[in-house]
């Protein structure tokens, strides 16, 4: 049997007014802000409010090593808050907003699948409450008053080469990653080559994900390094006096989106950060909120869980003080067929057919990815649970594999079956979660913030991604002893890398032993309080493929959205 | 006595809920879409329902030639609006909506002033409901799609030099206005000298601004003409298959945006096209909703009546089918003192002292630019009722001349003190324009659209500024004949030209006589449907000022906004 498409599945289900999913979650009348009919902000003057109910418990989803397709970690998300709900316990769900430019890309919604939806779902991938265009003027604010200090006269003696403060726009635009401006005539201002991000690569997306409230993000933006001056001194945005602007633009972007899964269980929507060089995860609000709205907060984390989720204990949970009752690790009988070596997957292209026969043998061989990122669930200190996304295409026989892989891991494992049947298809994961998040857990962060900026890399690289060590350029040497100098040594690390490999060459599959992390240059994130590594080439604008995602959509007769999906 | 700052009044102002303003306006229920307690959006559907409703008179503001500084056009609309109420009849407003990169630069906000302000201010002046940023992502993608083409093997066989279609941004950023793109790697485009405009200059705002639905909207933005073929057919946003994409990204944009004036009065704030290049008007949509919202509806055009107001009669009027029952003509002591050519206005500097002096012969030798717009507004047929905005330092015996000037004209005349006194300073006001709306009109346009592209712009130079003919260079003369071959000939015009004259040259003051218009360029915007002749330098991208308004916005310990205004 086909399955309707996500848009028929989610265009034909009855929307509940979001003012009662608030109210089942205990959210008070007086915080909610609509935004139409479905979907509200929640001012996060609410957290005190619900702080006096009572903490549920924080369930983090993540995953092997993605194909470049996705492994349905979102939709294992969505369906496990729907399960959750049908066995009788309260949910709440917290994700990233997707990005908008991507969706008239080649990559279409980011809303979950099938039965597994949040709802409606053309609010959530295209404008939702603007959150993305407010992040894109606060960023572009700073980066006009930038170039406008250089050619009023440039009291702060910004170098001019060393600015770092690109622009962003939401869209997939190739054109725009390296520009020249200021052309023209003398009042036309300075000419200086720079480039356009995408949005959800600024570092003031990154600081509406970590800012704990409006004071937070206020000192968060002032910190915003744009660049040094000739003798080596940071500017920041507070010298430039934007910061004060900058939070009034995002005023309202700080609190969280509330929507709904096709059950009507409530989702709080929340900042949509890169996981590549930034830290994909949704916000530290929406997770201090949410875990006093239900009994389970299910969130999600980017990537594999050498990607996204190392980053959820090493800087969103610093920054939270929230720590996790059980980790979800999804698991696909593609990705591990993937993971063996055996077949090669390309982005905007359909499997190989052989990867869709019956093969148990194929996901033995990708068995190494699983056992690895257990290992790295683990190492935290966290209870895994795997949770194998069922696919149409999938066989008993490839499942009962990963299953005995993941129980002579001593993991708890599940077959998850969300996007076929909504929360009735996840009521095995659902109890597993619920029973692994019982089990007293032993939380501990990868490296300690008082270690060099080096050694807290070093740790990541061995004991995350299973390196033999790091290897730097001189030019990465330098900045790191720069940063500390200036006074950032404390901050944790980010690592730049592939997401289609724990190491950081994208062509090595399974769990790569015998290799070394090459760190070609590193930045600083001031504002969001993080160092990062760049270990690859790293794409912060994406551009369009030969026939965008665009061609395709359009309203029809009754104003309706067709070809989103 | 001094008054509060518009934002002390603003933001101590109680508001009432969006929903109540609706109902007492008669808008259903069913078609309000809140944002947030104080702003929703009305859905176009509810046209349908209110058509039941009696059709109110239809008024629109304009003003003589302003000062750099502006007259208080917005103000006197707010506070008519309000003075309306004030005597007993129902009113509604429709605004255009501010745009939110000069909030930061130079401008401050647009809201009224005083006692007659569109609340909630903050709101007005920063992300209102999303409008513009759905109109700079829907431009975007547009441009993106264009790159795209190019690099993708240029099926089209667009040629690259001839492509019109920049980029936007609502900030003002100088260093944006010519850049160079595609600039990098093989992979990263096709490098092409281009630039960005601020959104209220993008063609998708007229076409916002003038959309008579979804379908017409939809339509509009297929006929965009983003450049030609090297044999020179025009290629469009349908070809690029880019209309469909761009009308679902606008499909909540085309929903006007309902507030309320400081005395609760309906105002509906929609689109916001620049005044130069641009229509500088409200949107259609807006004024055919409240039209039917209302016994009074009240719009405001852009500039001085030979600006907004010619083009509301020409451009706007020819779409919405709609005629005005009276135009209000705002005047200033200090705008005529300024017409009279004997002092010099600085935009952000204070009034040059000698300005404030008491001094009717200075507002008399002026008056020769009120007569021409009174003789504007007659040109059209409709009934001028001319309100002199007072302000504080205004002497009687030089509102005495003004009143004088009027009705030596034969027009209505009218002190107007709403910003110090609200609606009811606007009393005086609101009874003369009752009563010029009594009247019958003899509505006409200034020209035929059947008359050559050429004939039209010679229609509103002569006819409207008084020059006595047009000058083209070879381009124009060669474009105009271009546009007419490519089936673009029964388009309105609209005159690029200074507001700052009747005139195309910004010195001249009053109602300049013996001279002829200078036709430097002419461009087509084939999806708002018009021709415009560029005269002089048209700014199309603000820059910021050394001290920037941004450097003193901020919030405070309790997150409300500070140094908005």
């Amino acid at each position: 049997m086909k399955l309707p498409s996500d848009l028929e599945i989610a265009s034909q289900a009855p929307l509940v007014p979001i003012a009662d999913i608030a109210r089942a979650a205990g959210i008070p009348e007086e915080h909610l802000e609509p935004y139409g009919r479905f979907v509200a902000k929640v001012n996060v003057k609410a957290r005190g409010d619900l702080a006096r109910q009572p903490r549920g418990k924080y369930v983090v989803v993540t995953a092997v090593t993605p194909t470049p397709l996705g492994e349905g970690k979102t939709a294992t998300s969505v369906g496990l808050a729907q399960g959750i709900a049908k066995i009788g316990k309260r949910s709440m769900l917290a994700l990233r907003q997707p990005s908008m430019g991507p969706t008239f890309g080649i990559k279409g919604g980011a809303a979950g699948a099938g039965y597994a939806q949040v709802i409606p779902m053309e609010s959530l991938n295209l404008h939702l409450t603007g959150d993305f265009h407010a992040v894109t003027a606060a960023h572009n604010l700073l980066a006009a008053m930038v170039d406008n200090h250089i050619y009023q006269g440039n009291a702060l003696n910004l170098d001019p080469q060393t600015v770092a403060w690109r622009r962003v726009m939401d869209v997939n635009d190739r054109a725009l990653r390296n520009v020249i401006v200021g052309l023209g005539e003398a009042a036309d201002g300075v000419p200086r080559q720079t480039g356009f991000d995408i949005t959800a690569a600024s570092e003031v997306m990154v600081i509406l994900m970590l800012a704990t409230g409006l004071k937070d993000l206020r000192g968060r933006l002032g910190r915003i390094v744009v660049g040094y001056t000739r003798s080596g001194e940071a500017v920041t945005a507070e010298q430039l006096r934007a910061a004060g602007a900058m939070a009034v633009i995002l005023k309202d972007a700080i609190n969280p989106n509330l929507m709904q899964t096709l059950e009507h269980t409530p989702a709080l929507i929340h900042a949509g950060p890169f996981g590549n060089i930034a830290t994909g995860n949704s916000s530290v609000l929406a997770c201090q909120l949410g875990i006093h709205a239900a009994e389970y907060l299910i969130t999600e984390a980017g990537f594999g869980a050498d990607m996204g989720f190392e980053r959820f204990v090493n800087v969103k949970c610093r920054v939270s003080g929230m720590q996790p009752d059980a980790a979800v690790l999804v698991v696909t009988v593609r990705a591990l067929k993937m993971n063996s070596g055996r077949h090669r997957v390309v982005p905007g292209r359909p499997l190989p057919p052989a990867m869709l026969e019956e093969n148990p043998a194929d996901v033995l061989a990708g068995a190494d990815n699983l056992r690895a990122h257990i290992a790295i669930v683990r190492s935290v200190g966290v209870s895994p649970v795997v949770a194998i996304n069922a696919f149409p295409g999938d066989h008993d026989s490839e499942h009962e594999v990963i299953r005995q892989i993941a129980r002579e891991a001593g993991a708890r494992v599940a077959v998850y079956r969300g996007v076929a049947g909504g929360g009735e298809g996840a009521r095995e994961l659902a109890q597993a979660v619920v029973e692994a998040a019982d089990e007293p857990q032993d939380f501990r962060y990868t490296y300690d913030l008082a270690l060099p900026l080096k050694a807290k890399i070093e740790a990541v690289a061995t004991k995350i991604y299973g390196a033999d060590g790091v290897d730097y350029t001189p030019e990465a040497s330098r900045a790191l002893k720069n940063f500390e100098a200036l006074g950032y040594g404390e901050f944790p690390v980010v690592i730049a890398k592939t997401h289609l490999s724990i190491s950081s060459n994208p062509k090595l599959r399974g769990a790569p032993k015998g290799w070394r992390l090459p760190v070609r240059e590193v930045r600083l994130a001031a504002g969001a309080g993080y160092v990062y590594a760049i270990c690859g080439d790293m794409r912060t604008m994406p551009g369009l493929p030969s026939h965008p995602a665009a061609e395709n959509i359009d309203l029809d007769e009754d104003g309706n959205v067709t070809g989103l999906f």
